[in-house]
């Protein structure tokens, strides 16, 4: 390669589109990288699947995306964050980030009576990944989980707006209020879409979500590596997914605009043990 | 072999455990009956993905199961007939039988002012499988579809009796009152567990399942060709899933009760061109 460091692209993979939400924070605050994004639409939801599922599944992403020429790469997805991070690091030889520390990092900032609650996926919750990290940085605080699966399908139907969505988030809410929480954390990548209705639920307590927390987290890695794209050149969002339906590509241009204009298929195969990729 | 054709299996394929609604209604009919189940947990929901997918997912689940010396094959999942039924029955030698023909058959029985609703995921309903195999039977047959997505999410998340579930039933049936129509598909192997509600809210409406009208079935071909097992050996179920979470074996035992203390956890790989089974 003879592109400088600065130039290559940031990686950004979730199981479906939710990510994009990261992605689209990533691109306010830098608004010259180049963002090659995955959607793992063939296999998703990963929230309801199990640990060597989604462990699989996020391999084979990574090592998509490891070959598209990253100077970072960000694990967009809470369940994948909670179950493969580790995994991940492992593998590759560049930053990587995942949503989950951002997220625990701004909960302890923000909560004053250290009481929190924490939202997302089954797995995401069996997983503690939150409690733990937010406990790792001050264990005095109260870490309060409730696994909210059906968020996801509601927002994928499109009825995020529909009256069943304030009914659905009040009866997952309704604990956290006798656990008089005062921050709480939306750990997963499509909830940024109805944080409004968090809001309005929760009067008073700070809502945290994954997407501009990480988002800040991308800035902070690249500024002290020396790594922003200083080129002069513009670029945008580049988007893979491994399946393609007309419903998800409503959902990704409600999150991105024209930018989900990009879109191409890819098809990701193990085959004699390497992965090939397929553009369909 | 050495056994006779008539102590096979019956196989029973769904993308989820919603299948299992067929094979507790077969069973019901056929006492006798050894069924195996598959059910891809690793893939599901096949409802929101591409026919592509769908094919794919298909034809690994069927070449497994064929491999288990079977008599007749169910494909006990409205998804996946709707999209790979005739590329299935190319594909294998015994008789197979989707979930979709038996359904149609039984709503034209019923009708009698000739107009027909059916629900099912936004796959089955945009495939027309209904539509088009009832107006093959009887094309003065107006058919009504609708696409209700969130319906499995909420079965899967033990929400079946929530007071959200009929709100979000009352949502996708409205159209149907001003339809007026007489006889309702349940076009999804998951929905027999919503039943109850749909009569409730469809007062004078015939409600027409897929799992007794595909057990029915079932038994005919046998009957036909002559193979009941009338070895005097009791059976009862196998059931293998490609994946494996506490919450799909709860659901199982809902709907089979102990026998789902049978699960087994298969490994369906493609490998080299041929698929690769491994019972972790």
């Amino acid at each position: 390669m003879n592109e400088k460091d600065s130039v290559k692209s940031i990686g950004v993979f979730d199981s479906g589109v939710g990510g994009l939400t990261v992605a689209a924070s990533i691109k306010k605050i830098l608004p010259n990288e180049q963002i090659i994004y995955l959607g793992d639409l063939l296999h998703l939801p990963y929230g309801s699947k199990s640990e060597e599922a989604i462990l699989e599944f996020t391999k084979a992403a990574v090592d998509f995306l490891i070959n598209q020429d990253l100077k970072i790469l960000v694990i967009a997805c809470n369940t994948s964050t909670s179950v493969a991070l580790d995994y991940i690091r492992e593998l590759v030889d560049i930053p990587v980030i995942g949503v989950i520390r951002p997220g625990a990092e701004r909960a302890v900032k923000m909560t004053k009576n250290k009481r929190v609650g924490v939202i997302g996926t089954r797995r995401t919750i069996e997983s503690k990944a939150y409690k733990r990290e937010i406990q790792s940085i001050d264990e005095s605080i109260i870490v309060f989980q409730k696994a909210t699966p059906l968020l996801v399908p509601l927002i994928e139907e499109g009825w995020k707006d529909h009256p069943v969505m304030i009914e659905v988030l009040s009866e997952y809410l309704k604990d956290f209020k006798d656990n008089n929480i005062d921050t709480i954390v939306l750990g997963c990548t499509h909830y940024p879409l109805i944080r409004d209705k968090v809001k309005k639920l929760m009067p008073g307590v700070e809502v945290v979500d994954s997407a501009d927390t990480t988002a800040e987290q991308v800035k902070n890695v690249l500024t002290n590596k020396g790594k922003f794209n200083n080129s002069g050149l513009k670029y945008d969002y580049k988007i893979y997914l491994t399946d393609y339906t007309r419903n998800f590509e409503e959902l990704a241009r409600i999150i991105v605009g024209d930018s989900a204009n990009s879109i191409e298929v890819v098809s990701l195969k193990y085959k004699q043990g390497k992965i090939e990729y397929n553009l369909i």
